[in-house]
């Protein structure tokens, strides 16, 4: 199963691509669509369409996973990110694949880090979780693989009713959570 | 010359060309892409960009216009909104269009309707602008000819400098204008 979780921006988006197999969630790749901030919009968005294709094209993820926008502070920077989601929707349609969108706090939860701690933060859980050598470029990559991370973790286990403490730090040990049960 | 105009919206998009020849705004067509409230949003973006697209290849339009959003109220919809916006602006990139915005309240000035005047109002300027016979079946369509009304009398005389009084009606009047000047 791989997983590619995208953090949308119009001038800096996020794609990250995380595998899941026996029960083991392994890093594939990452990176980072910049867009030409003094380019039109139009041109921007073609960019990030093209290039998300690409990635769609050559690893076949059979899933994206994204952060859903449930507040924003500010209507006019809502609107400019909704243009470069809508454009990474439309191309999870095209390619047929579903689209499984998080909460930005329980992304954060899901790599083990709290709804106050920073950015950073989750940037090095998301290094230890999936053991990378080195840093990525940007947060934006952190970012994109940590809802890939949130999704991965969500396919753990066959949720039948809503789940408490349920954290993927805490089942990435399954004897210290069977312990406590 | 066929510019297309297009009024975004998630669940309905209107769209209307108007065709400008002779120093003559006519009629071509228009429509309303409705797309299925309850579908995941990734399906509803996938029928607006599969529409629009039959749109353009089919009326082979030379330019889009679509109405700037400058200031939004919610930025819960303002989100949505940019979510088909995004879209929109995509498949212009893709089939080589240029993409021009105009402010609402240009928008509603071209056609000859005061900033204070409701949607209604516009429409019934459209239909008389562009002699409809029958009334179109949502205000929609009649936003989305608006704005390529708007960019049709740009068209229409090469600007310098900011223009004073440059409104769509009286240029329909060439012999008043020239009267008073």
């Amino acid at each position: 199963m791989l997983v590619l979780g995208i953090d949308p921006g119009s001038r800096f988006l996020g794609y990250g691509l995380v595998a899941w197999r026996g029960n083991r969630a392994t890093y594939v790749t990452s990176g980072v669509v910049r867009a030409d901030g003094k380019a039109p919009l139009p041109q921007r968005l073609g960019t990030i369409f093209a290039e998300l294709q690409r990635v769609v094209n050559v690893f076949k993820p059979e899933a994206i996973a994204v952060e859903g926008v449930f507040t924003h502070k500010n209507a006019r920077s809502a609107l400019i990110l909704g243009h470069a989601r809508g454009v990474a929707l439309l191309l999870a349609d095209q390619a047929g694949l579903a689209v499984h969108e998080y909460a930005p706090a329980r992304v954060k939860k899901s790599v083990g880090a709290g709804g106050n701690d920073s950015k950073g933060a989750v940037a090095r859980m998301v290094e230890r979780l999936l053991q990378l050598d080195a840093p990525l470029e940007r947060e934006d990559a952190y970012d994109a693989l940590a809802v890939a991370l949130c999704h991965v973790h969500q396919l753990r286990v066959p949720r039948v009713g809503p789940a408490v403490g349920d954290d993927f730090l805490s089942r990435l040990k399954p004897a210290m959570v069977r312990a406590g049960t």
